[in-house]
C-alpha cells in the first residue's frame, strides 16, 4: 500500500471522456489498496475563456476578483472528478484550497503556498476516500481566494505531497516524458528515464515547457521525485528527482526558445544599471545580457522577447539603439556540458553550419546560443544528431 | 442616502453586455449617495450547462458535489460584475456564500438559510464599497458549499435585505413586472403596481414563474416588500408587498400550469392514505386531490405533472386505474374571489364555453380549474375578459 499523490493537468480533465478515464484508472489503484491525492487542473482552455471574458470588461482587472474568477475552472473539476469517482462506486470527496487550508502569500495572480493543513486529508484518506483537490488556488490571510499564476497545479501538487510526506509525486499530462529534444522537430529525440532537478530546471528554464519552474524548485527543496507520466497511456514517463552517482558528462536535452529579439546600446556616456534598469521596468525579462567596455565607449546587449521589443526600446534614453528580431535561443544541457569542453564542440559544429552566433549564455550545466530563427530547427537537428545520438 | 438590496437573475448577467448594463445603472445610484448590495445569479443558461456535464457523468451525482460544481457559476458573475464596476471607476468587492458566512441547514441542493453574517457586508458598504454577493449558495457546519435549489438566488437576496433591516429587495429580471395574466396569451394582460404576498404566493404556485414561493414566504416573514421590475428597461415594475386596506375585492391575475394528467383509482379495499402515500413516493408533487366514498366503494382522483404519470402508475398496487394526460389547469388569483361568489361565475363561464371541468380546487384566494389543455388558453382569455377586463 502506498500513498500516490497524483496531479491532472488540463488536458487530463478536458472533457467528460478524459474524467471518466482517469476515474477508472484511480479504481484499480484503489483496488489494489493504494490511497489516493488527486490534484487537477481546470479543464483544458477553461482558464483562457475565463481570462478573456475578464479582459473584455477591464484591460487590467483587479487581482483579486481575477482569482475569484479563475478558481472556478478548477472547482469544476474537482466537483466532476469526484462525480466520476463516485459513479463508478469508488467513495471520493473534493476539496477547494479554501476549504482545505491552503493558505498563501504574495500578490494575486502569483501567491506563494505558504502553510497546508492536511489534517482533513489524512482524515478522509483513513476513511478509504480518494481526496480530490483544486489545484492552483489558495486562500489568504484575509480569507481571500488567490491563484498561483500559470502552471500553478504542478507547485500546489509538490507542495501538498511535501506536507503529506510523500517521496513521488504524479503529475499527469499529454505527453509522456520529457525528451533530449522536441520530439517534433527532431526525430531521433530520446526520452529520459531520469533527469536531476538542476537539468530539469535547466530545461523548462530554455524552452521546454512541461513543468512548471516554481514547482521543481520546490521538489528540489523538500527532494520529493516528480514523474512527469502521461494519463493517455499511462506508461511510465520521466523521473525527475535528486541524483546522486549519475554519469556526469551526459548531454541531456536541447532545447529551443523562439521569438527573441536583440537590444544593443552603445555610448560614451550609458551604464549597465541604468540601460538595463529602464528596459527591465514594466516587467520585462530580459534572458542573456553582454557587456563591453573600452576606450571610454561601452556596449551593451540584452535578449528578450519579442513581445517586449517596443516597449524596451521606448523606455532607452541614452546612447546608439540597434535592435533585431527573428531571433532563436537554443540550449544544450545536462550536468556534463561544463565537463569535457562541450562549448568549443557547439561553436565549432554551429560554425560548421554556417549559423551565425549571436550570443552565448553559460551556466554549470547549460550552454545557449543565440541564432537567427531561421537556422533554429537546424541547429536543433545537428547538435542533437553529434551531441547526444552520436 | 438608503441602502438598496437588488438582485439581478440570470438574464441581467448573461454575457458582459448586460453586466456592464448594470455596473453604469449601479454607478448612478451610487453618485447619487446610495449604498449597494448586489446578489447576483449564474450568467444565464451555466447552471443548465453544468447540470448537463454532471449528468454526462452520472445519473444521480451526490448532492454535495452537485453543489461544488453549481456553485461555480454564482462565483464568475460575482467576478465579472466587480470588475465591470471597477472599470468604470466604483469601487466593488465580491464575496461567496463561504466568504461571506452564509450558514444554510438541510439536504445539498435545496438548503435553507439559517443565519447569514453581515459585518463584511456594514463595513464594506462603510468602505464606500458596492457589495456583491454570489446568490443561490451557502456553507453547511461542516464547511461544505450548499446551494439552495432553483430560483434561489431570489431567497439568498430577501434573506440578505432581512438581516441588514431592509424594506424593501429590488429584484431584477427580464420582465418588466407581474401581469394579470401571461401577455403572450392574454392580450388585455394589466400590470400590477402592487401584489399582495398571499396573492403573489398563489400566482407563484399556480403558473407565474417570475418570483420563487420560498423568497415570497421569506418576505412575508420578515415583511420586505419585493419590488420586481426589469434590468434591461429600468422602469417601475410591481412591489410585492404586505396590503393593508387594497380592495379586497379584485381579481388579480389568471394563470395557467401546462402538461398535468390526472389519476382516477376506483375500488372496494383502497385508503386515501395508502394510495396517496405510494404516489407521492420518489417525491412526485401531487396538486389536486379529490376523494369520494360511496356504498362501501372508494374513488381517488387526483392531478400531478405528466412527467410523474409512469412512475405513479406503477407505484399503484390496488383498485381500478384509469387515467387521462393533456390537461391544464387554469386559476383565478385575487384577495376577491371568495368574497363575491366568482367561484359560481368562473363554473358559468366555463360551462358556457363548453369547457369541460375535470377537476376544481380552492384556498382563500385561488380558485383553479383542471381542463383539457386544447382550451387551455381560450378558458384564460375568456376568464381575463369577462372576470378582469370587463
Amino acid at each position: 500500500m502506498a500513498l500516490l499523490v497524483e496531479k491532472y493537468g488540463g488536458t487530463s480533465v478536458k472533457d467528460i471522456g478524459r474524467v471518466m478515464a482517469v476515474a477508472h484508472n484511480a479504481r484499480k489503484k484503489i483496488e489494489a489498496g493504494h490511497q489516493i491525492v488527486m490534484v487537477v487542473s481546470a479543464p483544458g482552455g477553461m482558464t483562457d475563456e475565463l481570462i478573456d471574458k475578464a479582459k473584455l470588461i477591464s484591460s487590467n482587472p483587479s487581482g483579486r476578483e481575477l482569482d475569484v474568477l479563475l478558481s472556478t475552472g478548477e472547482q469544476v473539476s474537482i466537483a466532476l472528478m469526484a462525480m466520476a469517482l463516485e459513479s463508478i462506486g469508488v467513495k471520493a470527496i473534493s476539496y477547494t484550497a479554501a476549504q482545505l487550508g491552503i493558505v498563501t502569500e504574495g500578490a494575486h495572480n502569483s501567491a506563494q503556498i505558504k502553510k497546508i493543513d492536511t489534517a482533513n486529508i489524512k482524515k478522509r484518506l483513513d476513511e478509504g476516500y480518494v481526496v480530490i483537490v483544486a489545484g492552483f488556488q489558495g486562500i489568504n490571510h484575509s480569507g481571500c481566494v488567490t491563484t498561483l499564476g500559470r502552471g500553478g497545479s504542478d507547485t500546489s501538487a509538490v507542495a501538498i505531497g511535501a506536507a503529506l510526506g510523500a517521496e513521488e509525486v504524479d503529475i499527469y499530462t499529454d505527453v509522456d516524458g520529457i525528451y533530449s529534444a522536441d520530439p517534433r522537430i527532431i526525430k531521433g529525440s530520446i526520452k529520459h528515464e531520469t533527469l536531476s532537478f538542476e537539468e530539469m530546471l535547466e530545461m523548462a528554464g530554455s524552452g521546454a515547457k512541461v513543468l512548471h519552474t516554481r514547482c521543481v524548485e520546490l521538489a528540489a527543496k523538500y527532494n520529493i521525485s516528480i514523474h512527469l507520466r502521461s494519463s493517455f497511456d499511462w506508461t511510465e514517463g520521466t523521473k525527475v528527482m535528486e541524483v546522486q552517482d549519475m554519469e556526469r558528462t551526459v548531454i541531456k536535452g536541447i532545447t529551443a526558445t523562439e521569438n527573441l529579439a536583440k537590444i544593443s546600446v552603445e555610448g560614451g556616456n550609458i551604464s549597465l544599471a541604468d540601460t538595463i534598469g529602464r528596459i527591465s521596468e514594466n516587467g520585462t525579462n530580459i534572458d542573456v545580457i553582454t557587456h563591453n567596455f573600452e576606450k571610454g565607449r561601452c556596449e551593451i546587449s540584452c535578449i528578450l522577447k519579442e513581445d517586449y521589443l517596443e516597449g524596451a526600446l521606448a523606455s532607452i534614453e541614452k546612447g546608439e539603439v540597434s535592435w533585431r528580431k527573428d531571433l532563436s535561443k537554443v540550449s544544450v544541457i545536462g550536468l556534463g556540458v561544463k565537463s569535457r569542453g562541450t562549448a568549443a564542440s557547439i561553436f565549432d559544429i554551429l560554425t560548421r553550419e554556417n549559423i551565425e552566433i549571436e550570443a552565448v549564455s553559460c551556466s554549470e550545466i547549460n550552454i545557449s546560443c543565440i541564432i537567427p530563427a531561421t537556422d533554429s530547427k537546424r541547429a536543433q537537428q545537428v547538435l542533437h544528431r553529434e551531441l547526444i545520438e552520436d
